[in-house]
């Protein structure tokens, strides 16, 4: 247990009125191509949508990003659209100086009632031990890239990328954590997802800008590393998807994503 | 050529209003647990978006499906969020009676003047041409499902499923059409990644209910078969995934699509 963390700082909203909250993007979660990571802008939507829903989960969520996050204040609306048994359906905006910035759709609902069939044709990644593979950024900080003070990446090998040796094959595999001890929960699940360097730099491209992100939540995570699997498997005239997995520290899958992306640069 | 096509009757909307639609939601649709199959139903509010976002091509849409569509009247109301220079976003609701069937956005461009790197890790499903495969209900009718009278659907084999044997394993592979000879499009794919059966029928269950279904349209198909592939990796306590992909008769995939879903019965 943390005394304080990132995470739930930076994500923190302040309810104003009704349906009306504010939130400080902060320059913590600085990306490649960007100065404020668009999964840890959805945090703070989400964490207001759960706040006006009233349910402890969310459980899919469907991101539109329209303009790039800046660091500041920001103003974000909730709708309630529809509050069924098990699910409830919610509508959230991101506005920045009058800008909307992100506009997405969830379902939220209670994870730990869910219950039936369960059959899982897949398995998490296979991979070393965390103490057993390399940190990829050993610790270091990265000028713009904020985000890797806050996330830790723990990879068998250093991918092509890194070294100027991409290998043309857009996949990937490796553990990932909050650097300052905080555990993972359905909340930034949402966040992690997208918190990932983008598959496409093992084709030597420059860069990607999310276009819309699609998550599922699966389950409530255990303590301890998230083993991640990304793949891209369709960059057609300058688009991709980006498919990624997460899955606890139990061997469940916990999390899968589908994001729309435009190359960059 | 075709003089009249049964998807574009049904789909088709009239502006009352700027931002403001009529349609007709028929019988001819109706899929296994519901009346109205919700990609149809999607259909017809991506037209209406495509009205109001005077762009040509869905790109990537998002839909929630709030309550099953009934037979009857319907109304559309659509909202330009931004229009961007490549992409509009645009936002689309359904009601019956007042109340709100479906939510959806969308990001729509125009596909023809998209370029750029093109890389592709996948390939079309392998089956036999649609002359060497099996129609799966032979050309009949099945009561209630009268969307088997709209799409025809061609299989190596007759899943599991259709005999009392499941294989036990949520994935096909089948070619797919609209049976009175209309072309497929780009508004038709949204529909289409929803019209297959649901592939947890092999694992023995009664059913599925989708609750959000995202599509993305990757490329304007060319005409002939569509070669479909469609997979469930993901049952946990009575939700699942459906991952779907859409193949032209030219070998390119035009569509992919994920959808999170209820078991039922």
């Amino acid at each position: 247990v943390t005394a304080s963390s990132e995470y739930d700082d930076d994500t923190a909203v302040t309810q104003r009125a009704e349906g009306s909250f504010h939130t400080r993007v902060t320059d913590r979660w600085g990306a490649l191509g960007t100065p404020v990571n668009g999964g840890y802008l959805l945090g703070s939507c989400v964490r207001a949508l759960r706040h006006s829903l009233g349910r402890p989960d969310p459980i899919g969520v469907s991101a539109f990003f329209l303009q790039p996050g800046q660091v500041g204040e920001a103003e974000i609306t909730t709708e309630v659209v529809r509050a069924g048994r098990r699910l409830a359906t919610g509508q959230v905006s991101l506005f920045q100086g009058g800008t909307e910035m992100l506009r997405a759709l969830a379902d939220f609902g209670d994870l730990s009632v869910l219950a039936g069939h369960t059959q899982v044709d897949n398995a998490p990644p296979e991979l070393p031990p965390p103490d057993d593979c390399v940190d990829l950024t050993a610790g270091h900080s990265i000028p713009g890239i904020s985000i890797v003070d806050r996330v830790e990446y723990r990879v068998e090998t250093p991918p092509g990328w890194t070294t100027g040796q991409p290998s043309g094959r857009a996949a990937a595999a490796f553990w990932m954590r909050l650097r300052d001890g905080r555990q993972p929960d359905t909340i930034s699940l949402v966040s992690l997802v997208d918190a990932g360097w983008p598959a496409v730099l093992e084709l030597g491209v420059a860069g990607s800008s999310t276009v819309q992100l699609s998550v599922h939540v699966r389950g409530r995570p255990e303590p301890g590393w998230l083993a991640c699997r990304v793949h891209t498997q369709h960059v057609i005239a300058g688009m991709h998807e980006e498919d990624f997995e997460i899955w606890d520290s139990k061997g469940h899958l916990v999390a899968q994503s589908r994001q729309l992306a435009l190359l960059t640069g």
